[in-house]
């Protein structure tokens, strides 16, 4: 591959990368003045990571979770968000983000695109320390979303604070318990107030 | 400061951060539908720079400047976007920015704020070798998105290839050349289309 060729994968790898900013997701920024969209959340949750790394239940190398969370998402561009509360095949949602993987990843340079994807199947697979951490911030930015937006897509999928923390807590708990710990008051707040 | 208090002003911060998503930018996503925002920015330029790292000019911690380029445009909660081709006075922009830095990095405690404050000082100062390529990828995300959309920016800012050089041209190659050669053949490409 020439350095021309190698490039010019690289940009339209970028270039489609674009896409995921059209992706809507169930939550809505915290004003709940539109729906949130993957791009921007790929983006806050990376934030998320980078100020809340020190409550990683295990030691974690907070620039591999960092660039999974850039990257966890862009197979969106082709399978949609999955919201967290919606009624969805696993496996049939599974199959298609592998495709989606497989046609993105592939827009890169061979060498880089394995080294992508293999940070996406890492997230995916959410065994390694740097995974579950990053599935966990990935679950909590939601959370705040919903506590300061008035609950919109909670609200909207009519979920319990039971299925909250079947759904949500389990995974926040497994890779960041304290912050569990200090999202679950406030939850339990909310679900009061509104009762 | 008691464990909840410092989660509290992280969240705080972190919730802060998500105003970012409603700063618009000059520039258009790549299918010209909308304006970009200053959130989604952020992380496509983070995944430029992972993608991209090997054509910095000089080696750089590609984890430091996912960093920066992650929390560059915080500031914008406060001062808005300075579009690239846009008029404006460099020490007044530059006066209420500080002001914004101090105000939203003050959110986090005292330690974590500064740790980001100081990156962001940082690339503000465009000296270090890694601020000096974050900067170069800053500056290639909307080229890529105006050649992909029409030019919209280029177009209400009615800029000359000789403004894109000076403005653009002279950052990207500051940082990475290699990528300045493979944008400005399409650039000429696009003027003389034009013309």
């Amino acid at each position: 591959m020439t350095n021309q060729s190698r490039i010019s994968a690289q940009i339209a790898f970028l270039t489609e990368a674009d896409k995921l900013k059209s992706v809507l997701r169930a939550t809505t920024l915290c004003d709940a003045s539109r729906r949130e969209n993957s791009g921007e959340h790929s983006w806050h949750i990376a934030l998320y990571a980078m100020t809340l790394a020190e409550y990683a239940i295990k030691p974690v190398d907070i620039n591999r979770v960092i660039k999974m969370l850039l990257i966890h998402d862009l197979v969106e561009i082709d399978a949609g968000d999955t919201p967290i509360h919606g009624d969805y095949d696993p496996a049939e949602i599974a199959a298609i983000e592998e495709r989606a993987a497989d046609r993105i990843f592939g827009l890169l340079p061979a060498e880089q695109g394995k080294e992508f994807r293999a940070l996406w199947d890492e997230f995916e697979a959410a065994e390694s320390d740097d995974a579950v951490f990053a599935k966990s911030v990935d679950r909590v930015q939601p959370v705040i979303s919903n506590l300061e937006s008035g609950g919109v897509s909670w609200v909207d999928y009519n979920v319990t604070v039971e299925e909250i923390e079947s759904r949500v807590g389990v995974k926040v708990k497994r890779g960041a318990p304290a912050i569990w710990e200090f999202l679950k008051a406030q939850i339990d707040g909310w679900f009061e107030k509104r009762a």
